[in-house]
């Protein structure tokens, strides 16, 4: 269950606080240059994106490149690669080693597996996406040289210079749009490729919600409102508007695909907060340190990744 | 991608006009007595619901059992069962064997396999989802026997009648809860229930939202609104609120699992409309014959089925 | 667990003297126009092969085909079908209800589920192996189509006549031969050809032994003497023996694919044997009814069935 | 591809000469302590098993965890572990580059992704199925705590010192016995017990023989000779004899399960031995180099360890 994909399969492995970071990319395939250059920036875009409104731990996020590469060429082999966790400093979160912090994943952890790495969030923690954006710039490279690109931003988020002062955290809302895809991809029934992607985008940390299209609001619409008219533009068949977001049926018709995620805000805020301990003792936590004000500049490349992942699969499954 | 699940597994097969619709379930716990009126039951409520607002379509639905089945005990083998196509009218779909209609999966079929059945919606139908309600209604026997229940309502909805009238069709949203749920189900990473939750619920056609918790919603607070706050209630630890639906990190908390769904309308409209056939040429479609004005009612007990198979599936995992 | 392939699937279901055994093949290419009468054949094989030799049961085998299907065309969807158990005596079986009978999978399956469905050997008889001949068959079409066939033989065998007399059984060898299968099909480390083959073929009742190319028999050689050297035959590399059987690191190095599969014998005798009973006690019993006395001739056919399945698979993950 | 494994996953990477070997344990009870030094012993039968008769070349090969531990407690989320290759010459292959080593996979991996890692075999090399020991040791592990334990020898081999003087290689075949395995494990149909061993152990480079309990000697019996009779030992029910292995019907019947495994001998001989280049034109080659002269050495523990993972693969499925 650390695996994502049918084809092109990215297992991932590591905790925040542990040896590295890593993944395996399975499937990839053979003979494709990589521009490591730009896996790179894709790095580089998920670490500064915060700027001012984010925590400052430095993460040098160098890869090392393990396996499945000959002069930088894929080999068709299992690609492995890490980034070793450097900067770390356990001392920091000592003093929530028996305490659950609200709406963070410690007391789900530790009834699931009796035992958890209570140094910066483990396995929980948003340093372990990191493989994610490098399998997605893999993905985007490959995408890229078919014509498709995925491209997301922030259409919505709370004020966060305001909640920093508070020490208050906010959320908000990313859209993404996958551009040039074919019309047919996507499996019907469980392989929907509105389902492949809603199961990718809710394994990123805070994510709460998940449109395609319209999306909620089609549920207020009436069928004459929603349905997408079907038009013939210079011999080649697409739709008039796109309420549908690109996916009819499970299945992609050719149009642009869209989509949005909801991310609540950050847990870890510095206010003090009521909680309990191992124990069921009732105490009061105010959780310092280095922390997001807010996700979403972290995430827009993260949702990128995920429906780059997503389309390459499904492309391949395809053929 | 015909399959849903990883322990408990359900295969469908079956185009809405075929010879029969019907599903394999693989990794149903042994020695359980099924209650087959049970079964019945939901059948009828994926039936009836509709009443007045929906379509005439006379369905018997009668369940037949081929297999994994002695005295009516589960023998931990396959269990198979199908129900046949006993109403089929494909004449009425004749005038659309060659056209397109808006929003539905004809076209995106077409070109994904370069044929479809053009009988009634073929494997894209909403008949097709029958199996899901037989193998929720197994899913939730197994889970009522460990206290686990999962109850879902239309909280929201166009005006039905009007619709009708007008010769349209209406959306809504459906919202599940599963209560009794014990903490720790779920996967880390890729496999979260959240996201196990959302691919379900996306393979029901016409969904085009998700949301767990307060959902999008969330994306507008501020941590310190969003937060749970973990309280000690008479020796059990739960939280005060449950902004997060019942799920942190992606593992259930033991308090409910809450979570919506957008439906948009059912896009077989009466009203004329615009489209193109297969030769790309304009053409102009009323649809007539037996359709819902709304999917909604019909929907509930489909979210509940897949919400009970998902958190059966979540069990058998994590044992 | 009832599910093989990868891309082509087949999941099976049904008990000897349940409703029906059948299966459901997902992942078939569309747009195949199928030869219902080579399916007939073949299952003929499968039935008539035994002639003398064999067991007297008449099943009609007849096979139902319940959807995927369009005017005999594949529409890409699940391909689901069926075979009536019509000619069910479990009186046969009434007696040896609670009694396990020696080398059967009676007291495995009780261990393993706590209840067996002990008419004609339920889900563990050689009948529920029908679904593979037909999605054999299928397989076998789409090969043929590359240039690629499959044929098996028995090449070594008990003497059937002179068992039949001595109410005793025999085992042998079914040899089989993949021809026309291009280079490069199989996946390095887990998912090797000759993984996927033995997998396969392990998956029939009463297979004991599996050995590609010269099997054991290599074993004993030198390096010298099993090496297959590459040669240059008219622009084409092949190689001048085949000891490896045409896998070479688990990949197909385009020159025939060779294995072969030892059968134990049909363990159901009519001499008298001691047992015990599921209370313990020790018993005697003589197996009566209908039984083959050697499972080879049927075998033949299974053989081909799951080499073609395999085949036709690795290919599909291949493009 | 590169998974082996249901719920007790391993993902391996690497090849011969790139940066690392290594591997991602996924599903691994949490709350485990491991036993660090019985990992490096079973690392060390591998590298010293072969003496007189083996390879020189020095690998170190020091484990380094990555993820998935704290303090040396696994969490129950994915173990990495990699072996850096420190002690690599790729000149040594330089000469090898453009030819087509006789039963090597220079060829077949050469048309499977039209490029190849030419340095030691790449990812062919024995060398790769480093991580299949460290998994299988900490399987053991897990194992001996219920009672469970595996043990494999060389039953039969070539003369290696002979063979060594003459520039050649030999083969031979190992057994191996699970010791206090419970029945009912193995799943009917394509998940047997015997299926799943047969996989994993072709997935071993030059194995081309797999059989069970007396295997192909089967073959040549009679029903009445073959049959395990059942006997009640001390209130136990078990069999007289074992030709069956241990398994029946594809599940365990709680006597040991053995098997053997047929090695051909290693294609790499300093003879002299005609093959092709890329260009297709005949040449000769002597392979010079630090190769073993015979697989079987190494080979035990690797047989051990892939019986370890398939019996706890198949222990965790059954509860």
């Amino acid at each position: 269950m650390n695996t994502l994909g049918h084809l092109f399969k990215l297992t991932t492995f590591g905790e925040s606080h542990g040896t590295a970071i890593g993944g395996v990319i399975d499937g990839c395939p053979s003979q494709m240059k990589l521009d490591f250059d730009f896996i790179e920036q894709e790095l580089l875009r998920r670490k500064t994106a915060q700027s001012s409104i984010s925590s400052q731990r430095k993460e040098p996020d160098r890869v090392e490149w393990l396996s499945g590469l000959l002069d930088g060429v894929t080999l068709g082999t299992p690609i492995a690669f890490m980034v070793r966790n450097e900067d770390c400093k356990p001392e920091d979160y000592e003093a929530l080693k028996d305490v659950y912090r609200p709406s963070h994943a410690d007391y789900t952890y530790e009834q699931k597996y009796g035992i958890r790495d209570w140094r910066g969030g483990g396995r929980a923690s948003a340093r372990t996406t990191l493989p994610i954006v490098v399998a997605g710039a893999i993905a985007k490279q490959i995408l890229k040289a078919k014509g498709i690109q995925v491209c997301a931003e922030v259409t919505s988020m709370g004020d966060a210079e305001q909640a920093r002062r508070e020490g208050d955290t906010v959320g908000g809302v990313v859209e993404c749009r996958i551009v040039g895809v074919p019309a047919g991809l996507g499996e019907p029934m469980f392989g929907k490729f509105s389902a492949e992607l809603a199961h990718a985008v809710f394994s990123l940390p805070a994510v709460k919600g998940f449109e395609i299209g319209d999306g909620f609001a089609l549920a207020k619409m009436k069928g004459s409102e929603a349905n997408d008219t079907f038009i013939n533009k210079v011999g080649k068949i697409t739709t008039l508007t796109n309420h549908s977001g690109g996916i009819q049926g499970g299945i992609t018709n050719g149009n642009d695909v869209v989509f949005r995620v909801a991310f609540k805000p950050i847990p870890s805020i510095s206010q003090a907060q009521q909680t309990v301990n191992r124990a069921g003792e009732p105490c009061e936590i105010a959780i310092e340190g280095r922390h997001d004000v807010c996700a979403l500049p972290r995430a827009v490349v993260l949702v990128e990744a995920l429906a780059a992942m997503v389309t390459l699969d499904m492309k391949l499954l395809a053929q």
